[in-house]
């Protein structure tokens, strides 16, 4: 498996305007997307640093998970997201090593990419994301 | 101010050794440095992924600010550090925005780097770090 990229940093949010105008006023940074995710219930920003991206999400319903998210911890950082070329064999790999897959099979997110989402109990705590790009 | 990429992403560990075989373990990834940085009470470990790396970060006593924040919140994500040209400029810029800042003035982080960190409550629950690194 390998893992080539930081592909994005999430952060959950109350409110999405407010939090990209602070990166704007402070960071100098903008984002190129901006989409509703249902499947995550979510409204997800994504601010483009480097080859990475910061992601901002705010939720759609107190009761998605990052609602719950935001009612249990206030805003912070959700989870980190890796760019994978091959989700299929990535997965395969993370289930072999013993890894707690919340998706077992990739499902749609943003941008259309093909997304999954691994267990933070799995290892250092940390809600992990694999996002499938393609080459450069 | 030009914030040119996402440097690093913090995890807070209880232990760096199992943390680093996890990440060996199912991602493939290897730090290429282990330090300890006293003035921040941490032992630090630089895991390269593309441009960017994550750091994982063991606290060297329960009392150090990352000791803290295991007690309070378990493992998981610390920070977000972002890489500058120009720290004195980017903290200048931040401070007229009303941004609060932890150091005022830059100090020496892992790597010999200059680093400043700013305030979590101040934008996104996050707290951030500024590292100045050379231009490409």
């Amino acid at each position: 498996m390998l893992t080539y990229n930081i592909h994005h940093v999430a952060i959950a949010v109350e409110n999405l305007d407010d939090a990209i105008a602070g990166f704007k006023s402070r960071y100098n940074v903008t984002p190129i997307s901006r989409e509703t995710v249902h499947d995550q219930g979510v409204t997800e920003a994504m601010i483009p640093i480097g080859g990475s991206y910061v992601q901002l999400l705010e939720p759609l319903s107190q009761e998605s998970p990052v609602g719950r998210f935001l009612s249990q911890n206030g805003e912070g950082m959700h989870h980190i997201a890796f760019a994978v070329h091959d989700i299929e064999s990535a997965l395969a790999h993370l289930k072999e090593t013993g890894a707690r897959l919340i998706d077992e099979t990739p499902r749609v997110g943003g941008g259309g990419h093909r997304i999954a989402f691994v267990h933070p109990n799995d290892l250092a705590g940390t809600l992990m994301e694999l996002v499938e790009v393609e080459h450069d």
